[in-house]
């Protein structure tokens, strides 16, 4: 007697890392694994290695499931399973979907990170029960998942959402993508690192200033536990990064007329600090008739939102039906 | 016995001017009548004036009108037919719907300028065959109607589309949306018109500048003469107007990843001189694989693309089962 196929493999694959889990069709995870990843390393290698210590620890019969799901950075195309191009992994034309079919023999689906957590929101998270929602992801780089009436904008080569690289200013810095002015480069993880740095490089004062001493730069982490001190410095900088969000997503909400805005990513764990000034920013330059009851959130469903909407990429028709009451 | 209903009014109310047809469902413009429009008049004495004036001209018997299409400039409501917010109009909760029905008996649909034209381009325009379009509009604004996997993107609120309402240059120009650094306040026809003005009080040479002496200001048609007179001063002019477009093009795509950009409206007169700006912009910042294949046309139903998509409210459907052999 042939078990049911109830369980999918969802990974979640960063500029950082790699995430993987197990996941059950009423959204539960089963069991999860993470790797680290540098521009070093072969990226192909660092997943095979992730998922097969993924199946290890969760000791899960492999018949139970339907396939693998995966959210990647960059710009895919979900119909060849190829990442095409993705500067924070720093790969070109991976064809992601051969790799995994040839080391594991299962069904491979894949989107854009981004759609992954905009789908995993729209269902479970902060969109439930609206029909319009843009997931704006801040780590690394910057991304967005966008579904409309009910359905994911995937574009004409499933690469719709490429927020990041939308420019926000004129004859602004040039971005690895070989626009200028992307957003990415003003209000990512990267960006504010940098930010930060060159700040007090050039002396600025901050309870962070004799951090320089003994570490060579100072980290997000550093920049969020001294913002939560109420260094001014950090606190500024922040609000900076909140008001460099506000114009695109004020461009966003102009553009597509959205219900929801869920912000996630590595960078929203100084939310406090942003996400306050994002919604400044909106009620003072929107159009209000279009802004003012737009819901502006930070996820609920916090670093699972990628490997829960990549999974829920081979059940997401069930989960809509069930009432997730996880 | 009854007639048959074939044929349906389409209205484009515009920044300077309201323009009536009387539209068959095989898209034949059957009769047309135009009107000027300012901020001063009574808005909705003018249009309805405009339709008697083309009922009266064209003869045709109104039992055979399926109704009023209404493409209006501005944010809008179609459920409740109304105008929200529509500023080179002067309007504010414009309730046109209540207005034509109380008029004229009949149906009354309501969309955006730009969705309508977007409509008429993707079904018998440039993007004839596409799933995924966005219709530019460059003339007293700039807006855009956008086609999504061959659907009409409307919003939340049936108002997406607000391109000339994305900023472009951060701490840019105040606009009056309440926005600022706009598009629109770069790109449209009344910046042309501003920055040529500005540029010839400062004294910058031009084939122009002795215009000055017995016109009050220059004009755009000048500024298109004069650029097709070989005119460097409007050359340039008209392609940093590119360059502008081209950084809200490329966030489109990047947002959209759409396969065609129509771009019409009253500025497009000079395509000449800013649609290979556009071009070229888009070719040396957009994201290769997203932009390499998108075409990058003038629309080419003109001034009618608005009238056509406001009757096509009321047989889309028919449109696009026909071949379309207008």
């Amino acid at each position: 007697m042939s078990k049911t196929k109830d369980l999918a493999i969802g990974l979640d694959l960063g500029g950082t890392k790699v995430l993987a889990a197990i996941i059950s069709e009423k959204g539960k995870i089963i069991s999860e694994f993470e790797s680290k990843t540098d521009t070093n390393q072969d990226v192909s290698k660092v997943i095979i290695k992730t998922i097969n210590q993924l199946l290890v620890k969760s000791k899960v019969d492999v018949n139970r499931l339907l396939g693998i799901g995966v959210a990647s950075a960059g710009v895919i195309d979900s119909s060849k399973k190829e990442i095409l191009y993705a500067n924070n992994l720093n790969i070109e034309n991976f064809p992601i979907g051969d790799i995994l079919l040839k080391e594991f023999l299962l069904p491979v689906k894949l989107c854009n990170d981004a759609n992954a957590a905009a789908i995993a929101e729209w269902v479970w998270g902060v969109g439930r029960g609206k029909n319009n929602l843009v997931y704006v992801t801040v780590s690394t780089g910057v991304g967005a998942g966008i579904i409309i009436d009910g359905n994911l904008l995937k574009g004409a080569k499933d690469s719709a959402g490429e927020f990041g690289h939308t420019t926000i200013i004129h004859n602004g810095k040039p971005c690895e993508c070989g626009n200028i002015g992307c957003l990415e480069k003003y209000a990512s993880g990267t960006a504010i690192k940098k930010l930060a740095n060159d700040r007090l490089q050039s002396g600025e004062v901050s309870i962070l200033s004799e951090l320089l001493h003994s570490e060579k730069e100072v980290a997000n982490n550093h920049i969020a536990f001294a913002a939560k001190e109420g260094d001014l410095f950090s606190i500024k900088l922040l609000n900076e990064i909140g008001n460099y969000l506000g114009i695109g997503v004020v461009n966003l909400i102009h553009l597509f007329n959205t219900e929801v805005v869920v912000f996630g990513g590595g960078v929203m764990n100084m939310s406090d600090y942003i996400l306050p000034s994002v919604k400044k920013y909106i009620k003072e330059h929107g159009i209000k008739q279009m802004t003012e009851d737009v819901i502006i959130e930070k996820t609920k469903l916090g670093k699972s939102a990628g490997i829960m909407g990549a999974s829920g990429l081979f059940f997401a028709g069930e989960r809509e039906k069930t009432s997730l009451t996880t």
